[in-house]
Parts: structure tokens; sequence; C-alpha cells
């Protein structure tokens, strides 16, 4: 048997209401300590859930905008329990520049904070992308890896993350609700599922409700085994509780195979 | 409106016996005679197609190995129409050498070969892996990449295609049967369809059924859109009928977006 270590997850699909920071933050100071009451080990938030999603314009984004150094994030870490890892997305102020950015929270305080690198649509108006990849962050619940949203649709970014050493990938999303066949999952959710298992990483996609200028979401928050299949069921307060498996030979497929070994990574090249 | 070009593909699900490559033959020159009458455009068969899979060891494996000479080609050529297009999974031999491959033809005669990477378990006693990239050919059909089986497990490889400039994308495979989730399509079908719709890529996997040797096959033959929905149902003949659209702006998603040119490909490096 292959030694199993085993990570209490939580992805809890909140509803932010845009430029509106002290609603928000009640709402995010709630869910840590919903998740610190539950045992959650692993707290994955929604994309910007400080300040909403349809922001109007860069004058209305930086009303709400957090400096990575607030006292916010403090007092969100002095909330977790030891051990506990919080992942949020937020609307980033640095000097002039705004981004759409996760952090990555333990008890001590902040650990890490990635900034959005792949832009959908009208948020280019407001963010600047990213210049940097990911960190794979050593945590208490493992080697955590974080992506926003749209970055997940490449797929280059889960590979590259687990190629780095990421355990377990946190996805914070705002995905807005398109057409999909009858009885199909999200695409989203299947593109997350394929990278799960291509990478044996396990994913907890944190999505978000609500009414908002018109805007409909996918609601599809969802927590993905490292063997590629979603664990847990959301719950009607909008939580998908699950226990995500990480196996030691996670790798291993089949009586000879592994999946990151048997890369031919000089074929790759673009 | 987009302009959209549509192509009538098939995957048909053989069932090789290993080691008779005379029944082999004939089944494979049954699915081109079948094919052609019914307007197929392009017709993909099984990995292997020519030796079935479970070769006891190379002397098996080369006593149904075909040269890629071979005058079979040619006369598989011939039962084309003009215009049509077939990828056939092979048992290649090539002096000392054998290979999994995967061949290209068109009514015209061999337009490409393609060596399977990626290599599967005790396909590694049998086979050298192809030390080069799959190519984009030239086709009637649109530009044509062709992978076969586990290499699609590498998103790399279907990306590098698209990448390269393929619109349709060719799987010979042959997937053994393994637990999954009740109710969940076979993994290799989640991985397919994510490829799809990240790279705008229309994929045709054509796996097979058959018993041999034990072993028990997946069955999933399935066409992927570009958009990475699965299109067309398998018939009482195992066949997959299909048409494929192809839009000439398959890439752009939302009002500002572009699954290729959003790539940030300095990210991306291992």
């Amino acid at each position: 048997m292959s030694e199993v270590r085993e990570v209490r997850v939580r992805a809890d699909e909140l509803a932010p209401l845009v430029g509106d920071l002290p609603h928000n933050v009640a709402l995010i100071e709630a869910a840590i300590r919903d998740a610190a009451e539950n045992d959650v080990e692993l707290l994955v938030l929604p994309e910007l859930a400080t300040s909403g999603y349809y922001l109007r314009d860069v004058e209305e984004a930086r009303s709400v905008g957090l400096d990575r150094s607030d006292p916010l994030f403090e007092r969100w870490a002095a909330l977790l329990r030891p051990g506990m890892v919080l992942v949020v997305g937020f609307c980033e102020t640095a000097g002039d520049g705004m981004y759409n950015s996760a952090a990555v929270l333990g008890a001590e305080g902040v650990l890490s904070v990635y900034r959005k690198t792949h832009l959908w649509d009208a948020e280019r108006d407001i963010f600047t992308a990213g210049a940097e990849r990911p960190a794979v962050v050593t945590t208490p619940v493992g080697s955590l890896g974080t992506l926003i949203c749209y970055d997940l649709e490449f797929p280059e970014m889960p590979r590259g993350l687990a190629l780095r050493g990421a355990d377990i990938l946190a996805v914070p999303t705002n995905w807005p609700l398109i057409p999909r066949p009858h009885g199909e999952r999200a695409p989203e959710v299947i593109q997350a599922m394929a990278a799960a298992r291509t990478s044996g990483l396990a994913i907890v996609c944190c999505d978000r409700t609500g009414d908002e200028r018109g805007g409909r979401w996918t609601e599809g928050s969802t927590v993905i085994s490292a063997e590629g299949w979603p664990v847990g069921v959301k719950s009607a307060a909008r939580q998908v509780d699950a226990t995500i498996e990480l196996r030691a030979d996670r790798w291993t497929v089949g009586p000879r195979n592994h999946l990151l070994r048997d890369r031919r990574p000089e074929l790759y090249s673009d």
C-alpha cells in the first residue's frame, strides 16, 4: 500500500458585493471562522472576493483595493487555526498598479501573493497582468500552487506547478456562466479534471455566486482528486467540503509508467 | 457570422486479432470501403490495427510488421475517394527497429507516418519510442495532426500541434479498460475534451474492441468538436460518425480573448 496523506479542504462559494469592501470583509471573516470551527485545513475563497468582479473602472477598483501589507491580512491570519491555510482572491493595489491577485495565508501571516497572469476580457482595463510565475509555497497542508480563473485554461500553468513540486492547486475563480450542452459539467471543470489527472495534482476551484451588475456565474466550485475526479458535494450553504487523498505514488500509472517522468520535453518546445 | 468549414469524420472501432495480419487487413479494407461509400472525409482507425495490441514479443511483432513502403498502403490509398483521408495505426518495421506508428493516407498515397513518442507499459519491450514530433500534415480535410493513445495524456502534445497549425487531431488508440466512477466518461476522453477546448482543435479518437489475450478495452471512441464537446453517436456497428465544424474564429473566446495569443510562453518553461 502506498502512503496516503489526507487534507480536509473547502471551497466556499461566497457572494461578494461589487465595490463594498466592508461587506466583503465580513463575508470573508465569517467564512474563515466557519471553516476553522469545522476543522478545514485548506480554505479557498473566490477570485476578487474583497472587491467583487464587475468593477466599473480603475477608480472604483482603487476605492476597494488592498495593499499586500494591509493589516486585514494579519487579522485574517489570526483567525486561522494553527496548521490551517487560506487562499483568497483580492483586488491588489501596489503603488500606481492594480492586480487581480490571490493571497496564501497561514496562521503566522501572508505566505505568498500571486498576481493573475492571464487576464480575461475587461480585466485588462483595470489590472496589469502579473509578470511572475506562480510560486509553489510550502504550507502545513503541503506544497501549494495558486492560479486564478482563466490561468487554469492554459494547461502549461498547472503542469508547470506540478513539475515544480506542487501537491495541491488552489484556484479562486469567477467563472461567467456560458452555454453548455445539457448534462455537461462546466467546461472549466473539465479542464481542471484533465489538469489534475495529467499531473497527479489535487485541485480546489472556488467559484462565486450572487447577482452583480447583470453578470451570472457558473457556480461551479469543485474539489478534484489527484486522480482527476470530483470529490465532495456542495452544501445548501454553497460550501464544497472534501478530503483530498494524496498518495505518495500518485504519479505512477499502470505497472511501468509515470505521469511526469514519461514526459519528452525535448519534443515540446514551440 | 464566422466562416465555418465542415468535415465529415468517422472513428471505426475495429476488433483486430492479435498476430493475424490477413484478418486485420480484411477488416481495415472493409472499413475503408464502407467509409468511402458513406461519404466519410476523414476515417480514423485504431492503434496497431494491423497487428493487434498484446503482441507476445518482438518476434511475433516482426511477423506482422509492415515497412512504411509496403504495397498495402498504396492499395489502401487506392480505395480512398478523392479528397478522403485515412489515419490508421500499424506495427512498423524499419530495418532492425519496430515502432508503434500511424500512417496518414490520401488518395494519392502515404502522406506521413508518425511514430508514437510516449510508450505505455510493455510496449517498451517491443517498440522503440519515436524521436520526432508529430508533423502537421496538409490534407484535403485540413491541417491534420496525429497522436497515438498515451501521447494524448501529455497536454504538451496536442498543444504543440495546435500551435504548429493543426485544425484536426486524429488519435488512434487502444485504451485498456480501467475503473472509473459510475456515470463518468473514460478519463482519456475527459483529457481529450480539455485538449480540444484548450486549443480550438477538433479531435477524433478511435479506440478498439474485441477480446485479446484477456485484455479489455474502454471502447471509448469519441469525436470531439473544436469547442470541446463530444459530437456524434456510436452506431451498433461501432462507428462514430459526426460532422466537425471548424469556425474560422474558433480561437476567439469572449469579446477580447484568444486561446493561443493569450498564452504567456515566457512563464511556461520548466
